[in-house]
Formats: C-alpha cells, structure tokens, sequence
C-alpha cells in the first residue's frame, strides 16, 4: 500500500468539478460525503452510507470499503465486526461530486444489520398499484426478501442497534 | 390518480421501523430524505437526490419520479424541463426507511444535467490501481463515458446550473 495519502483538490469551478480530472470531493457541514453502495455483479443497492475525508482516502487506498458511522460517530471499516468486508470493483463520482458510487463484492453476501443480503427488502406500490390498493391513502409495504443471511444477534450480539427513530 | 393523500405512519419502534409493514420514512432536519435511483434494465446508478413529503408522496400516486432541490429550494418533477421523465418501475425503502431506492425507465435515457446518460461518469483508482498510478497521492479521474445524449445548452438555456462549489 502506498505510503502517500490521497490527495483531494480544492473546488475552483464548476467546469473543474463536472468535467475535469481532478477528484475534488464535496463534503457537506458535517464533513461528510454521500455514499451509495450497489453490488458489482447484480447492480443491486445494497445500501447507502457516508464518509468523510479518512473513510473516503482508507477506501481508495485499501480497496475496501470504509464509511463514517453517524449514529456510532466513528470511522467504520464495514465488515470489521460482521466479516462481510466489500471489496471494491469499481469506486465512481458524479457530477458535482458530492456523492461516491461503489460498485462492491461482498464477502458472504450480506450488507444490511438486520440480516438481509441488501438493506433493501420492502417495496412501496406506486402509480397504478398504490392506486388499486390504497384507497384511503394507507399502505402496507411488500416484502422482496424474506430469508435472513444472517442472525444479527451472533454476529453483533449485544452491540446497540443503529437504526434511531 | 386516487384523491386520498399518501398517509406516512410515525415511528414508533425499531422493530416496526425495520421489520413491519408501515412506511413510516425518516425525514431529516430539512425536512429529507435521501433517494438512490438507478436504471431498471441496467442496474446502473442514475442519481442520487432529496425528496420531501410532498414529492414522497406525489411519486408514490403518480408513478413518477419527484425530488426536491435543495440547489433551486423547489419541488422538481423530474424531466418537466429536460422531457427526461423517470417512470417508476420499482420503489423500495431501505431498513431504518431513511433512505429510498427508486428503480426507473428513463424516456430518452438521460438523467444528468450535464448531458450524460448517468451522472457517475468517472472513475477514482483504488487499491492497486491507485498504487501503480498514484505514487505521490494525487488522482486522475478515469472517464467511462464520453458521449454526451443531449446538449444542457439546448435543453436548459439560461437556468443557473445547480452545481454549487
């Protein structure tokens, strides 16, 4: 691994940020930068997290993924204590560059605390769906995936949970 | 189109947030939520964007992609300047419902204000490839898409461009 860190550019123009070669990053008030992650070989969300500025230069140097945890409030090498590390395929930047695209291989497959493959498992029926079945306006959200890649409570055990209402 | 408003329950549990039936969204200090929207045939990451209730709640009964800008501080139907609409093929929300995942069909296959196709159209090195090329620290982004599907010129005239530094 190289010793150098990761040098982010200061953000000068827009021509600069849109449509030059200069990774220059926008972090928000908090410090933080926008990060969705997606599985390389199905294109999948598996979920969506941040980074600051250590999270974003650990990522790009170690090719793992690496985030900022708000509700821990700590530096979050994702699989450190579940073992499903993310290795990085592909690490993008859009346009304005305050959000970062991984495109991951997960080791054993799963990405989300409470034990499913993606962090993504209801639907919510819109358009002609919400219409049909939702006359008073209420909605019952639909399951995509019901089975469990993992017990939260093995692998966690008493370790707060990080979903705050 | 039904005439009930979309009716978003309140948090009331972990275990109703992340493993019930209710869509009880979180929304930030601002009022927001954060979106993922990717290409439905591709898997392709599209954009990332903010919604409020409001444009929560008319994406659900329309079918059709609604954000709210945080650069133009506006409700934004997307594609009612550009003709790029986003029809929702599949709308998820993730475990703590603080994030939304918006899987579309793009008419006319843009969703960036640039002019590409995907707003992720740079590559950042890591691992390895960041070692062999980046000795000192410093990054060249790599393009993966050159061709632009429209011109912003044309499409969007004088509107400020939202990108702020």
């Amino acid at each position: 691994m190289s010793a150098a860190p990761v040098k982010f550019q200061a953000r000068q123009s827009v021509g600069q940020v849109e449509e030059g070669n200069d990774l220059a990053p926008k972090f928000d008030d908090r410090g933080l930068i926008t990060v969705v992650t997606t599985d390389a070989d199905s294109g999948e969300l598996l979920m969506q997290g941040y980074m600051n500025t250590e999270a974003l230069g650990l990522t790009i140097k170690t090719g793992e993924a690496h985030y900022y945890s708000r509700s821990r409030e700590v530096l979050w090498h994702k699989g450190a204590t579940s073992g499903f590390v993310q290795k990085v395929r592909e690490l993008l930047v859009d346009d304005d560059q305050d959000c970062i695209w991984l495109r991951v291989d997960v080791t054993g497959g799963a990405s989300c605390h409470v034990g499913y493959r993606s962090c993504f498992y209801r639907r919510v029926p819109v358009g002609e769906s919400f219409d049909k079945r939702q006359s008073d306006g209420h909605i019952d959200l639909e399951w995509t995936d019901r089975e469990k890649v993992f017990d939260p409570e093995e692998v966690y055990g008493d370790a707060p949970n990080p979903t705050k209402l």
